[in-house]
């Protein structure tokens, strides 16, 4: 059995929080950001006090490379990102690398002899906060965006991303691509939802990642004096949209339990306190691990438009502005992770992810998969996020059993 | 009978309707700009060349007096307001002015012996678009606001009315209150609402105007991630809120008929496509000619906020931050208005106006009294405000009548 140092992880885990830690106890880490810079340092740092052989890509992914017994054998990748979103949470990312980190120590200290090379990675702009897209190195690494794109991205000032990463010396000279065939990819992440504690499971096997498509709809009905407007003459197209938004609501429960809905931006036009609203247009995601109930529930909800237009006498417009399948995660690697949490004594259960992360581009080439540990409350992406230490010690046991299965 | 000149009527409406026409034949005439000036500078010169005595007071408000036999008497008091919303309609205010200036020019004309002096008023200010208040003009004349408070008032960019007044050279001499007491005050205005239209009604004699209170609303949640977080386990705000915006649209026509409410601002925080969103401030409109009910609605509305908050888990506040009684015109002036819209041998139907006017100001201080001609669709304070010619003749007529009988 691994045996990790759960001090050195806490204390670790204290160090990097220090970089960029908010006045609430939370983490203001935007990526290639000076706050980026300094915690890149740190873990290249790390990383080489470990000697690990270290390499930055083009696009600032860090990657230290164990070698295992045998040279030749195709690598296990681990690890997550260290930047944060705005005002954000301190296990969010971080606590994953990490974890990876802590499970390369414990098996230097411990002497365990792994056949495959294992190499430690932390993904450069996860967030998405600073430049877009979000899971920007992952998906460059795994040939989703192309390089020269990616370099050219820019913030809200107009820096691009190859100018960010030059500023604070992260540009590096190693492709954005794998070197070699990857044995497979494993990733530790909070839960960013409540599963798990409220079923009180030391950790998730996570099965995979939900398919998802945003709508965006705009109603349009007529901006008229709220004094002299009669009821029954009126056409509000936020009376329109507020029934849209009950309706997506109690539809999220009809199709299928596994199903998550929300409405997240609205606006409305004029906005004026004594005008008949004249046009609402808000975003609908609809989130399932079934593409299936994905496609029903786009259906439906264009349904709920026209019925609710037609009660108002608005009209409407719906464009689907993104979709994409669900995410299945490597059969491999979730049976590795179940032998690992029972190795590591630790209740577990299989659980389906809502958000995106770095493991579904890594899937594209090579077996991935990830370990849930419990989010309390649910929170994430703010800085009340929270994972009590004993779950984090948990989840590190069992994320350490698992590696040294894959890289056997 | 009074016969008025249509074709002169027509010919000077098109020629305000000009000063400040927008491409949509709408008008964009925002007090106190230099298209008010241009505007004021036109009707300056028309009450000249009819032979009035032109007064101009500290607020900017323009009179003009034709004595009648007995120069004792208290005079009678007719006119509206020549400034426009932003890109707003060619009736709204403007009808009102001119149909007491070819009021007066036909009783010129016609030799038409009155007892009491009349005075046509242009008001300063009544849209309070670029300067708050509404009402600004006849609110300080009837003393409802302070002089030098109104003259104080600035706009977006930080110009004081004072200010406004003296560039376009409207800041006048005449002190901002009666200078004797005034026998009545009529106005002539579009409904702004369908009522007569779908009535089929000439004009109507405007019993009075509602009564209302405006309310705001802030409902906190959870910000929460819009994949990660289950149904069950969510707080959102936006959820809560359409409910009570679905509510209050139900509410309208429970307690009377003669209520309406309207919910015209509301604003989603984060406003973010994939988070929950955590707070909605939102407004609401109360409006009834029966005081009881308003105040009844606006308990409804926070018992229906209270049972939408406690079936999402969310928080609330509720602010009342305006409430005004309903305004009864005088008894006199609306027995004086049937007599002139039957001496015109026109349609009419006594009518509750549910937006604010001079008038209502003007009935602190004397007997105040309007006029309604019919709306298209009830459209209002946008460009394609309009107002057919044979109804605004037959309005016009009616007016003059009621005039001559005020003025006797």
């Amino acid at each position: 059995m691994v045996s990790i140092d759960k001090d050195r992880l806490k204390n670790t885990f204290e160090t990097y929080s220090e970089i960029g830690r908010t006045d609430k106890n939370g983490l203001h880490r935007l990526s290639l950001s000076k706050t980026d810079k300094k915690v890149r340092d740190q873990f290249v740092q790390d990383l080489e006090e470990l000697g690990l052989e270290v390499r930055i890509d083009e696009v600032g992914n860090i990657f230290g490379r164990q070698e295992g017994a045998d040279p030749d054998a195709a690598p296990v990748l681990i690890g997550s990102h260290l930047d944060s979103q705005p005002y954000g949470g301190r296990f969010d990312g971080q606590l994953g690398v990490l974890t990876a980190l802590e499970t390369l120590r414990s098996f230097a200290d411990e002497g365990i002899d792994h056949r495959r090379p294992i190499e430690i990675v932390n993904w450069t702009n996860e967030e998405g906060s600073r430049f877009k897209p979000a899971l920007m190195g992952s998906g460059t690494f795994a040939d989703e965006f192309d390089v020269d794109e990616t370099l050219s991205q820019t913030d809200s000032e107009g820096t691009t991303v190859e100018e960010a990463l030059e500023e604070i010396g992260y540009r590096g000279d190693s492709p954005c691509k794998p070197r070699e065939p990857i044995h497979a990819y494993f990733e530790l992440h909070i839960e960013q939802g409540p599963v798990l504690e409220e079923r009180d499971r030391a950790v998730g096997i996570v099965e995979g990642i939900y398919g998802m498509s945003w709508l965006e709809v705009t109603i349009t009905g007529d901006a008229d004096h709220a004094g002299p407007s009669p009821m029954h003459s009126r056409r509000d197209a936020l009376v329109a949209a507020t029934d849209v938004v009950q309706a997506v609501r109690r539809l999220s429960n009809r199709v299928s339990d596994d199903v998550v809905t929300t409405v997240g931006e609205f606006e409305v036009e004029p906005n004026s306190i004594n005008v008949i609203p004249s046009e609402v247009t808000f975003t609908v995601d609809v989130r399932s691990y079934d593409d299936k109930v994905v496609a029903d529930l786009v259906e439906r909800v264009e349904t709920e438009v026209e019925a609710a237009c037609s009660r108002e006498g608005t009209t409407y417009e719906i464009e689907e502005i993104w979709r994409i399948p669900h995410t299945e995660y490597a059969e491999k690697v979730r049976t590795t992770a179940i032998e690992g949490a029972e190795a590591a004594d630790i209740s577990y259960q299989s659980i389906v992810g809502g958000a995106g992360h770095d493991a579904n581009y890594l899937s594209e080439i090579t077996n991935s998969g990830m370990l849930f540990a419990p989010s309390v409350d649910g929170k994430t992406h703010n800085e009340a996020e929270y994972t009590e230490w004993s779950d984090i010690v948990d989840a590190a046991f069992a994320y350490a059993e698992t590696v040294e299965r894959l890289a056997e």
